[in-house]
């Protein structure tokens, strides 16, 4: 019944809330002569948020936005070398060993036995297909699809690109937002894997996620196990 | 014979090139004050180019490249106000208006009704994304591909995903690095249509060129005739 199987990557597959919060860790120590903790990581969501429109996801957004966020918090005042300092935290994430979740490798190598395998997630097209190369898992995955917004339509339009219909597959994401809830609206299926750490940008009211009927896993390794039960249940 | 017709999008379809030199003008005016006009150029050149392998291409990489130049011709004596004079070049580069080039939409509009249309082209994804919905000829084109490399073995991709052959599969370009040399090695056709200011990092020794034998046009608009008579020929 199920044909494809699609991941998500970004704390999905690999780990990579971490790297944002290490970071914005380290900036918000770079600027604590200036500021509070708190009040730098509150101006620098609201700056990233605001800058979603004009940049999109991804590390080059987010240091652009730790940059714009650094001059108006210290109101010009703010170094040179400590733009510069910014500017290394960005190379630094680019280059960052893609870590893979516990588990993520052996699931993902069973799973290709018996499916067809998609990663499709949303980002920077250079970062993610380097991440992707350097997580030794590509040659598992039939095609791998960078996409700007996760919509009903985004999904349906990948599904159709690839010859399956939307009721023989299935999605696996660490969002409810843009792994589950799209899919289910377009007809397909889906399981939530909650990463330990959430992203703020990512999170859904409990009273629009009780709306929808989704399958939910505590680790990727339960994935195969659940698709068999939900083929039996049909 | 030919049955998709697939084009590059910046200076191909509209104006790119203008953009970054004209951006590239007000950087070396912003700095003015620090060193000689040509001198800053040649730093920001030099600093875009080792950056491709960590940014990619596109508009923010080249606002991170900008920055990373300023701070070090300046030994980080910038200013956090002329910083963020570059991160405003940055918005107004990425909200300019898109500029198709002439005959581009009409010769589009005619291609359509006999072949099937591709738009493949390097670059940052939600750029590009946001520049071709902006272009209005969106709907014309029945896939484009953003792709992070434009070599032999991307072209046959491509083709392969929409179900044509190389042989029927025509590119149409202003880099002979990116969108001629490289789809004739693949085996398809590709024609020539070089922009009034080639692109610096994509020029290609007249020695390289030579040995390949591709089609050259003027403008866009002679492109129809062109692929009939190579179909007249055949």
């Amino acid at each position: 019944m199920i044909k494809t199987v699609a991941f998500d990557a970004d704390d999905t597959l690999w780990h990579n809330e971490p790297l944002y919060s290490e970071t914005t860790e380290r900036f918000r120590r770079l600027l604590s002569a200036y500021h509070s903790p708190q009040w730098i990581g509150e101006r620098l969501y609201e700056t990233e948020t605001r800058n979603l429109q004009h940049y999109g996801y991804g590390i080059k957004s987010f240091t652009l936005s730790m940059i714009e966020t650094a001059i108006e918090l210290t109101e010009g005042r703010i170094k040179g070398s400590e733009i510069q300092e910014i500017l290394r935290f960005a190379k630094e994430m680019l280059q960052a060993p893609v870590r893979l979740l516990d588990h993520a490798a052996e699931t993902v190598k069973r799973l290709a036995e018996s499916y067809e395998l998609m990663i499709i997630t949303k980002g920077d097209l250079f970062d993610q297909e380097s991440k992707v190369a350097r997580s030794g898992l590509g040659d598992y995955f039939a095609a791998v699809e960078i996409v700007t917004e996760k919509d009903p339509q985004t999904y349906r339009a990948v599904a159709s690109k690839s010859g399956v219909e939307m009721r023989e597959f299935l999605m696996v994401g660490d969002s409810l937002k843009s792994d589950v809830l799209p899919v289910l609206e377009a007809g397909g299926h889906a399981i939530y894997v909650p990463y330990a750490t959430p992203w703020q940008h990512e999170t859904v009211p409990a009273e629009v996620a009780s709306r929808y009927d989704f399958m939910r896993a505590g680790s990727i390794r339960e994935i195969p196990g659940i698709i068999e039960e939900l083929a039996a249940a049909n």
